[in-house]
């Protein structure tokens, strides 16, 4: 799920937010809006998600939903879905410029302008949510996500995770490397360009747009997120083969963004009901995906779709090649190179302690 | 690391407890203190764990500090090492007496007195920490925990995780299923079940006994929690080999345990502070654990450490008699034989799915 995906399910365009209400804004949401007690904080939640959006926009609820009930209601979270203050791809810099005091969406939503935002969330064969969250909390990740953020007035905490997804929907077999030339695939971001050195043509469009481009011919396989979403968009009615495992993203992370300023406005113990709260939501999100992911899977394989693992030589020239896209992608940008050189040294060292227990775990239950 | 040895470390035996005043404890605890606010909570915690233990005691801790900021002092929470006001194994019994408010320990402590407590802790060959996460919070697991512990006046959350332990210190090669005929090992629980059924020998011991057992050779092997703790505790010093993975315990969940009734004069600001403590305990300490291990092992091996896996049919030979033992666990009780029932049948749900995604990402990358 990318960003033009995103926008397309909230019905919304780049260019729809009513700019004039968000600048007005943006000079008062900082302020808390101090209640009889001097202690009430009403405060403005951006989201990348349609209303109700299963999983993602499940989370963000509950956070505004653990936040009141701890805070007895001094600290109250207003969610806005996807283009209803700010377009979807608009959270972090609404949050930034302090149009809501707090946003939730994907770090990589705003790589054009973060570029290192995207190594907070998801990168082609690297970590798991078990390896993200060991590296963000006990590994340096979480310190070096502030600093970046920082000079945009933003504090970033994980909150959400999805967990392992697919590879997604496909018309065509892929039982070997040649088999992506001349693939027409909707597969947006670092995956796409994989796919594009791999001979294929990205094509992107919105999610609305998928379904029939499929059934259509119009593109030979497709890309979501993961069983659970996926079904929700009845992909498996236009697709043959549904092939595992989601190289592409074997996790992706969701952040909850906060206005500096209003932060610091914050007292201790509403801070750290925030600080909680999210890592409840980071906790919880991922254990739903796991449970409603397999339980969609469950109820896909039922209805007869064909699940399919990448054969083994294909997913290896996919590693390959996604090493060199994600190589380039931290050259380019400074501080993305500082991210990248930090965790990928960190992570090569959990997946080394990994081949001796957790990876051995899932090999002799099989 | 099972019952003895906790008790070791904390330096008391199970008869230690000063009984008159745990009585005396009874009859107040359950009580809330009111302050002059008519809102002020002062509660105790008693826990199994040593004064400061890594790991697991400092997620006790962190549990009381997140409350405590979070109520801006409203519940204070104070903990109790292992024996410094009852045993570390009468956690359970303390709590459910209401000689303290709340609880630390392992749930499989207390399965002499509530035999499915184990099932929410660790099987070999049973869940890893994700999928134990997912069965706990979506799959129906915290439900028949609320069930089990009910009777007993005690509300159980679960509040941390070890993840994948280590299959433990050996003095003789693990080269096939008949290398374990003889052998000497620490090993208590499920898997001493376990290796006596390979034609073993059990013998179980405090803490500060195994060193010196090892180095002397009163036993062949031994196991305890995995690199992190393992290395505190010396044990490399006397051991040729370290074998992986913790087939024994792919992960121990831990518990809070709270007093029901204690529980019911808390206002739902702070029952709610107290379920989202537990929660970030329940990840940060599995994060914590992640990272604290891989820095362990990497020490270990600088310092000559020989780290071996169990062969594949050894491992295979331990599967099969692990089902037995952990059937037959089931099959002698009720409550456990539900729980069991239940779980089982997720956890196989969620190992098929792991197939063709987890696993998959774990084996491609390698």
């Amino acid at each position: 799920m990318k960003r033009r995906q995103i926008l397309a399910a909230a019905g919304v365009g780049l260019a729809a937010t009513a700019l004039a209400g968000c600048n007005k804004e943006a000079e008062t949401a900082a302020k808390p809006q101090e209640g009889a007690s001097g202690e009430t904080f009403n405060w403005k939640m951006v989201t990348s998600w349609p209303k109700n959006f299963p999983g993602v926009g499940v989370g963000a609820e509950r956070f505004a939903t653990l936040v009141e009930e701890m805070s007895k209601g001094r600290l109250k979270v207003k969610i806005y879905a996807a283009g209803e203050l700010v377009p979807a791809l608009e959270v972090f810099d609404a949050v930034s410029r302090g149009t809501a005091e707090m946003g939730h969406g994907a770090p990589y939503y705003w790589k054009g302008k973060v570029p290192a935002a995207q190594f907070f969330c998801a990168l082609p064969f690297g970590p798991n949510a078990q390896e993200m969250n060991a590296w963000l909390h006990k590994g340096g990740g979480i310190e070096l996500w502030e600093e970046v953020y920082k000079p945009f007035g933003v504090l970033p905490m994980a909150c959400g995770a999805t967990g392992v997804q697919t590879a997604g929907w496909f018309n065509k077999e892929i039982n070997s490397v040649e088999d992506f030339k001349g693939l027409k695939m909707r597969t947006p971001g670092l995956g796409g360009e994989v796919l594009t050195k791999m001979g294929g043509t990205v094509v992107n469009m919105p999610a609305g747009e998928i379904f029939t481009a499929l059934q259509t011919g119009a593109i030979d396989a497709t890309e979501w997120i993961g069983p659970y979403n996926d079904q929700a968009l009845g992909l498996h009615k236009a697709a043959k083969y549904y092939y595992t495992p989601g190289w592409q993203e074997p996790n992706v992370t969701f952040e909850l963004d906060i206005n500096i300023k209003a932060w610091e406005t914050l007292p201790a113990d509403l801070q750290a009901i925030v600080r909680a709260a999210a890592r409840d939501v980071n906790a919880d999100m991922l254990d739903a995906y796991n449970a409603r992911n397999m339980e969609a899977m469950e109820q896909l394989k039922a209805e007869g779709v064909d699940v399919r693992s990448l054969p083994d030589e294909v997913l290896a020239k996919l590693k390959e090649v996604a090493a060199e896209v994600v190589e380039a992608s931290a050259a380019a940008d400074p501080a993305a190179a500082k991210v990248w050189a930090q965790q990928k040294a960190y992570l090569q060292r959990l997946a080394e302690y990994a081949e001796f227990n957790e990876k051995l775990i899932y090999n002799i239950r099989g």
